[in-house]
C-alpha cells in the first residue's frame, strides 16, 4: 500500500487542535475529510508527528497516511491548498517506504515560542505571539533554560490530563534569541509531553520577572510537581517548526 | 504650545490608509478622534512622516500634533492602546521642541517589503506578505536593486495620481535578505513617492522572474516612463519600519 507523507503548515487559531473529534473542526478531521474527497478512498488514519493543542500553530508538521491506489501527489497538494482557504497548506508531498510512521519514526522535534516583549500591546502580530509587557531578566532566563539540556523526567512540565507514560525526554538544544521586540524561545528534543513547551516557557517567564526563584528549573527536573512550575503560556505564541527523521526518511 | 510626538504601529488592513477622509476609517481620522476625546481639545492636524496607502502597515510611523494644555503622555499612550482594540498601538510618546514636524524634519525613512517565496500559499502570514510562487533569480534582483542607490529622479516609479513635485530622492541603502521562506526587501531613502516602494518591488520581482529585462532599473532611472516599470506589489507586504530625524530630534 502506498504510504504518503505530507509536510503541512497551519494556523492553530482556525482549529480545535490536531486530534479528530466529533462536532468540532480539527486539523486531523479536516485533512482526513479532504483527502478522502480528493482520493475517493476511505482513509484509516492520518498520523501526525504529534498532536498540537488547540490554538498552537505549525510551520512544519509532518503527517502520513496509507492509500490503496497510487496517488497523484501534485493533485493532492494542489487540491488541499485550493480547498483549505489559507488555514492550512501542504508544503510538500512524497511517497515514503511502508515502515515510515510520522510519530514513531520521528527522532526530534523543534518548537519555537514567540514572545512580544514590549510595553505596547501587540498589533501586527496579535494572533501570533504572547504579549509580555513587564520587565524580564533575559540573561537569567537563558541560564535557567540551559538546565533543560539532556535527559530528564519532565513530569513537572505537563498538563494534569497528559496521558503519556513515557515521561523521560531528551533536550538537544534550547535557548532564547532577542530580535527586538521579539523574544524567541526555541527548543529541540526527542519528544514533548502535553503542554510541555508552554509550561516551560511560562515558568521561564515567571522566573525572568521575579515571580519564581532562580534555580527552579533544576529543582523541578529533580522533583515532579506540576504545582511548583509557572503559568502555561498561551497557545497562540507556539509553533511546531520542524520534525526530523534521520537519514532513512530525510525530508 | 506643547508639541507631542508619537511612534505608532498599525495594521494597514484595518484602515483606508493614513489620510483623513469622510465616511471611511483612516489612521489619521481615528487618531484625531481619539486624541480629541482623551485631551478634550480640538486638534488642528495630526502630521505623519508620510502617508501610507490603504493596506500598508507601519511598525514605526512617527506623528506629531499640538495641544493648548500640557498633556499627560502616559494617559494618552494607555488610553489609545486601550481604546484601539489591537489595530493600532502607541509605542512611545514624548514632548518635542515646537519646530519638530513629523514630515518636514524627517531625514530618512526605511521600508520593508515582505515576500513569501515558495510554491505553497501563505497561511500563517497570509495578511502580512506578498505570496510569490514562481521561480526568482534573487542574485539578479539584488544586482538590479543596487542601481537604485544614490540620487535619482523616480518619476518612473510613482503612481499616476501622485501629486508630488519633488521627484528626486536619495536612496541610502537597499537590498534583499533571504530568510527562507521569506524574501525581505529593505530600502532606506530621503523620501518616497506615492506607491514608489511597491512599484520598485514589483519591477524587481518581474525582472527576477524573467518578465522584464536586466538593466531595466538603470534605464528607468534615466527615463521617466511609469508604463515601462513592472507591476505594483500589493499593499499587505509593505511596512514602514523606521523614520529618522537626526541628532536634534533623535528617537
Amino acid at each position: 500500500m502506498p504510504n504518503i507523507r505530507l509536510v503541512i503548515e497551519y494556523d492553530g487559531s482556525q482549529f480545535h487542535g490536531w486530534q479528530i473529534q466529533p462536532a468540532v473542526r480539527t486539523v486531523q478531521g479536516e485533512l482526513t475529510r479532504l483527502l478522502e474527497l480528493i482520493t475517493r478512498e476511505k482513509i484509516a488514519v492520518v498520523h501526525a508527528s504529534g498532536r498540537t493543542d488547540a490554538g498552537v500553530h505549525a510551520r512544519g508538521q509532518v503527517v502520513n497516511f496509507e492509500l490503496q491506489q497510487q496517488p497523484d501527489l501534485e493533485l493532492i497538494k494542489h487540491s488541499i491548498n485550493g480547498l483549505m482557504k489559507r488555514e492550512l497548506a501542504v508544503l510538500s508531498a512524497d511517497l515514503v517506504a511502508p515502515e515510515f510512521h510520522a510519530r514513531r519514526r520521528a527522532i526530534s522535534k523543534t518548537y519555537c515560542y514567540k514572545i512580544l516583549h514590549r510595553k505596547a500591546p501587540a498589533v501586527l502580530d496579535r494572533a501570533r505571539v504572547w504579549h509580555v509587557g513587564y520587565e524580564l531578566d533575559i540573561n537569567l532566563m537563558q541560564a535557567e533554560a540551559q538546565q533543560l539540556l539532556g535527559e530528564h523526567d519532565f513530569s513537572a512540565f505537563r498538563s494534569k490530563d497528559c496521558g503519556s507514560d513515557n515521561l523521560v525526554k531528551n533536550i538537544y538544544a534550547v535557548g532564547f534569541e532577542w530580535h527586538a521586540p521579539f523574544l524567541d524561545f526555541r527548543i529541540k528534543g526527542s519528544g514533548f509531553l502535553k503542554n510541555m513547551v508552554r509550561i516551560i516557557t511560562g515558568t521561564l517567564v515567571d522566573i525572568g520577572r521575579g515571580h519564581l526563584p532562580p534555580g527552579l528549573i533544576a529543582a523541578l527536573l529533580k522533583g515532579t510537581d506540576r504545582n511548583q512550575a509557572g503559568v502555561t503560556a498561551p497557545p497562540q505564541g507556539l509553533y511546531l517548526e520542524k520534525v526530523e527523521y534521520g537519514p532513512d526518511f530525510d525530508l
